[in-house]
C-alpha cells in the first residue's frame, strides 16, 4: 500500500487521463408504441442498449462506462445483461425526470476530476467509432465537440402563427455523443434546469463557452419512432 | 367541329380542371459520385424516375404529366423508356440552369388556366399516395400546401461566424410534392429568380402568400447520397 502510494506522484505525469461514456437512456416506450422502453427493443435479437454500449467497450476497452437508467429500469436491465451474457464492465446510475438531470447525476457518479466524457444516448445504436474518434479529439484539442449533419431536405420555420422558409445551409442536425472535457461540462452542468436546453452542447453553451462541429454519420439514428428498429438492421446490415 | 364547340359551353361547368404534375428532375450525377445523373440510376432494376412516374400516374391516371429534364438528357430518357417499356403518358420540357428555371419552363408547357398542380422532385420515388392525396386535397381547399416532417435531431444554426442551438419544436423539415392552384403559382412563379427560393412555397409565398403545411411521409427521401439508392430500395420492401 505504501510501495502504491510512493509511486503514485512518479507514475501520475506518465498516466492519461481516463475516456469517461455517459449513455443516457431515460426513455419510455410510449413513441414506439410498444410498452417496451425503445433501449431494450431486439435489434438483431439484442437489446438496443447491449449494441450501443458495445460500441463504445470495443473503441477503448479501457473507458469509463456509466449507463444512466431510470430507476424502475434497472432490475430488468440486470436481468437482460445476465440473459445476453453482457460482459462490459460499466456502472449504472439513476436517470431524473428530464434529459438534463440523467446527465446531472450521471456527471455526479463519475470520481475523477480530469479526462473526456463522451455524452451519448442509449437509443442511438448505430454511431459508428469514426464519428466517436472525431469527437473525442475535437473534444481534446477545444474541450467540446459534437457530430453533425448537413440539412438535406428543404427546412421551413413554424409555429402556431406562421410559417417561413429557411436556407437548409444554414442548419445541421445535431447527434451524440458530445464530447467534452469532464471538468468543463461538470461545472456547466452546476446549474438550474432550463427548457432551452435541448441538448449537452446548450448547457455548455450557456456559460458563454463554444463547441466544435464535426461530422456525424448518417446511420446514427436515434430510435424513437415505429419502423426504426428495422431501419437500424437494415444499417447494420450494410455495414458488415 | 362544330357540333364540339357548340357542346362545350353546357359540358364545360360540369368538368373538372385537370390535375397536372410537374416533375422535375434537373440534376447531374456529381453529389453521387456517379457519371449516371441520380434520376437515371436503377432502383429494384428500374430507373428512379420511372418509379416517380409510376406513383403520379397510378394515383390518377388522367394527370397530366409534364416532366421535365436537362436538354442533354432527353435524348437518354426516350431510350430508357422504350427499352423499359415506359407506357406513362407524359410531355417533356426542358430543364433551365437552376431548379426554379426548370419548374417555370414546365408551368410554360401547361396550356389549362386552372386546376390543381403538384410539384415534384424527379428523385422522390417514394412518395405515398396517401401524401400525394392530403396535399392536392388541402391545396384545393387553399390554394397551396405542402409536405412537412417534423425534425427528430437536435437542430442548429451555424455560419462562418457562430453556432447556437435551436427548439426543433419549432421547425419541420419540407418534401414535395408542392402542390397549388395552378393559376396561383403561375402567378408567383411571373418574377426574377432569387437565391432565396429554396423551394416552390418559397416562390410562392414572396407574393405574401401563405402555404398549408400537412404530413409528409417518412420515406419520401431524396436520392441524392450514395447509400440512398440501398435504402430506397429497403423502404420499397418494407412497403410490400
Amino acid at each position: 500500500m505504501w510501495a502504491e502510494l510512493r509511486l503514485g506522484p512518479y507514475l501520475w505525469p506518465m498516466v492519461e487521463s481516463r475516456t469517461h461514456a455517459i449513455i443516457v437512456s431515460g426513455g419510455s416506450g410510449k413513441r414506439m408504441g410498444t410498452d417496451t422502453p425503445k433501449q431494450f427493443l431486439l435489434l438483431e435479437g439484442v437489446p438496443v442498449l447491449v449494441h450501443t454500449l458495445s460500441i463504445f467497450h470495443s473503441f477503448d476497452p479501457s473507458i469509463n462506462i456509466v449507463l444512466v437508467l431510470p430507476p424502475d429500469s434497472i432490475e430488468h436491465w440486470m436481468a437482460l445483461c445476465k440473459h445476453y451474457s453482457v460482459d462490459i464492465p460499466h456502472t449504472i446510475a439513476e436517470g431524473g425526470s428530464e434529459r438534463f438531470y440523467s446527465v446531472q447525476n450521471g456527471l455526479k457518479s463519475i470520481g475523477d476530476s480530469e479526462g473526456l466524457v463522451a455524452i451519448h444516448d442509449g437509443v442511438r445504436p448505430l454511431v459508428s467509432r469514426d464519428t466517436l474518434r472525431r469527437c473525442l479529439e475535437a473534444a481534446k484539442l477545444t474541450g467540446a465537440a459534437i457530430p453533425v449533419l448537413e440539412v438535406t431536405d428543404s427546412l421551413r420555420f413554424c409555429n402556431e402563427n406562421k410559417s417561413k422558409a429557411l436556407n437548409r445551409k444554414d442548419y445541421v442536425t445535431v447527434q451524440t455523443p458530445q464530447c467534452f472535457s469532464l471538468s468543463a461540462i461538470r461545472e456547466a452542468y452546476n446549474c438550474s434546469y432550463n427548457p432551452i436546453f435541448t441538448d449537452d452542447a446548450s448547457v455548455f453553451e450557456a456559460k458563454g463557452a463554444s463547441v466544435q462541429l464535426v461530422d456525424g454519420n448518417l446511420e446514427n439514428i436515434k430510435i424513437t419512432k415505429p419502423g426504426d428498429i428495422e431501419l437500424a438492421e437494415f444499417f447494420l446490415r450494410r455495414r458488415i
